[in-house]
């Protein structure tokens, strides 16, 4: 496999320091921060310098590193610090589980813990170039895909998850080309994978989420492909605001849905997408673009960060153990059941979107 | 019927000048621009102050009166700089048509000149006036709606044409709650039409487009009331982009379809909806918002101005004439055959979007 499309890694550790791609200033500056401490570390996080689930706990396992180095006999605050960078960022609370897990076993030991943190970011790699085989299998040459969100390297150790599978799937020549949702109101689309392509020379074309509809009646989409924030036992998927509307169109214009996400993100002791909590977040968020006001001042705005997709309308889930295809809860079950040493069942949420 | 809900006029003739409410400023500042030239009107049209095709059209018959009054004996030029203001608005060239007609009948003659521009705005107004009245009829009380783009007073001499219905169902009592997508790229419903609806006293609440299918989902959305560019002989309709979106999520979640437009915008000639141009524009408009660059630069964009929304996702055709219910070819040729003097049905294209 070809790795020039693959050359993005938002998470360095230096042997001394974590260097994180500063995706503030993306997409119109590469700029990155130095992180010297655990609590320089809760603060990218929290100053959104990295972003994306399983970025944010990848960071956070060097952020104990960190800790652990600096103030062996007293980890507790630097650890309480690093929990509440992002609290609603589900996986950053299943990656300090872990680094725990190990001080629990082993002390306050900085090469168990180093090699700990090493192995969250390895597996996610490696879950996500899997899923990108996985995934790319179930696409026919000469396919036309569209996506949503960032769910790319930047999101992830690298790779990426709904994104891996594009960059799979252009390696290996199957794909004609790549839409992207520009994704309001955070602009994940605009601003992060048009930019994550672009360094890997991957063509994209980017639209208004308002276009998609219109898309997929004037050109064949074979594949929306997105990930998820977390993964019901039916197959009911919360996914960034406008998945639904995507799943909901592609049904009825003759595209299908592609769901990645590693197992981590299923949630078994959800029956269905009617138990998960929908997050709504502020107005200002529509109101304004990167700080500058555009809407009405004062207006009434409905911000969900997040929707639910039912499971009838994704045709296939992809997983680092498997595809489930269609998703339905005896596949979920099969999924699971294989569970290996990455699995992380009561740990849900694991997801790529921010 | 109570007025406290149309208060909005863009377009204003003070006997000596033609005063335009300054849409560029909206909606931080309500400022105007005062025109004393026929070459004042054709910059504010050139420019943007004034949008929305009937507005445009109401506009540049002014600017017909002021070049009449200015320069009676070489009124050519000022005819051809208003109609190459905005060439892609066809409302403009059917009001200079008109216009045209007085001087072929009259001669450069201001008091005709001003009484057919008063009669195209007048006009205008009362046709929003009664599709208020049709499409409100239709709604039942306690009914929520949502909205695309900007349809409304801004838009036309007052009132609106989709936007009108709202202000009439408000009016009447009918509506529980009112949401607007905030319409990427250009933001219409953000900057305009929760501009208008809060000036007007009406309660909105604005989403990102792609929240449509969730809002359907957990709210019951009654109505989606939208404008139209131009209808076919069929009803397949086009309009502001993200159109067709709604209407395919609608007919699948429970929501009914409404097109509010005067007959002006039907095209007997087009058969169906496969013969309307599709416009697209500029990467520009998706990678800055307000002159911010957001979006990586260079990326492709696909950034079609409008789409076509099949017939047969639309439940309700409201013109000043009377609803077509659902949209059909006889149900449009009915409608047709009723023309007064206010027809124009070889001018296509008298839409509402900008």
């Amino acid at each position: 496999m070809s790795t020039s499309h693959d050359t993005i890694r938002p998470i360095e550790w230096t042997g001394k320091t974590l260097r994180l791609i500063d995706q503030r200033c993306l997409p119109l500056t590469l700029a990155h921060v130095e992180c010297a401490s655990a609590a320089e570390v809760a603060a990218a996080i929290r100053g959104m310098v990295v972003r994306g689930a399983p970025a944010i706990g990848i960071a956070a396992a060097w952020g104990v590193v960190l800790a652990a180095r600096d103030a062996p006999s007293d980890i507790e605050p630097a650890l309480a610090t690093l929990a509440d960078a992002r609290p609603t960022a589900v996986n950053l609370a299943w990656a300090l589980a872990r680094m725990r897990a190990v001080i629990t076993g082993h002390g306050i030991d900085v090469i168990a813990l180093t090699r700990e943190a090493r192995a969250i970011q390895d597996e996610d790699l490696a879950a996500n170039r899997r899923m990108g085989m996985l995934g790319a299998a179930l696409i026919a040459p000469g396919s036309i895909v569209l996506t949503h969100c960032n769910t790319g390297s930047l999101a992830t150790a690298g790779f990426g998850t709904a994104l891996g599978v594009i960059r799979q799937g252009w390696s290996e020549g199957r794909l004609r080309a790549v839409y992207a949702t520009e994704t309001r109101p955070w602009l994940q689309g605009s601003r992060l994978t048009a930019w994550e392509l672009k360094q890997d020379g991957i063509p994209v074309t980017l639209i208004a989420d308002g276009a998609s509809a219109f898309l997929m009646r004037t050109r064949r989409i074979d594949w929306v492909i997105v990930g998820a924030d977390r993964v019901a036992a039916n197959g009911d998927t919360a996914n960034k605001i406008g998945t639904c509307a995507l799943a909901v169109l592609a049904r009825q214009l003759g595209a299908r849905v592609m769901v990645v996400a590693p197992v981590s993100t299923i949630d078994p002791a959800l029956p269905d997408g009617a138990g998960i909590p929908v997050e709504t977040r502020s107005a200002e968020e529509l109101l304004s673009v990167g700080g500058l006001a555009v809407g009405t001042p004062g207006t009434a705005v409905w911000n969900p960060v997040f929707d639910i997709t039912p499971a009838g309308l994704i045709d296939a889930l992809v997983t680092e153990r498997g595809v489930v295809m269609p998703p339905d809860r005896a596949g979920i079950v099969r999924i699971l059941a294989e569970t290996g040493s990455t699995a992380c069942p009561d740990s849900p949420g694991v997801g790529v979107s921010i």
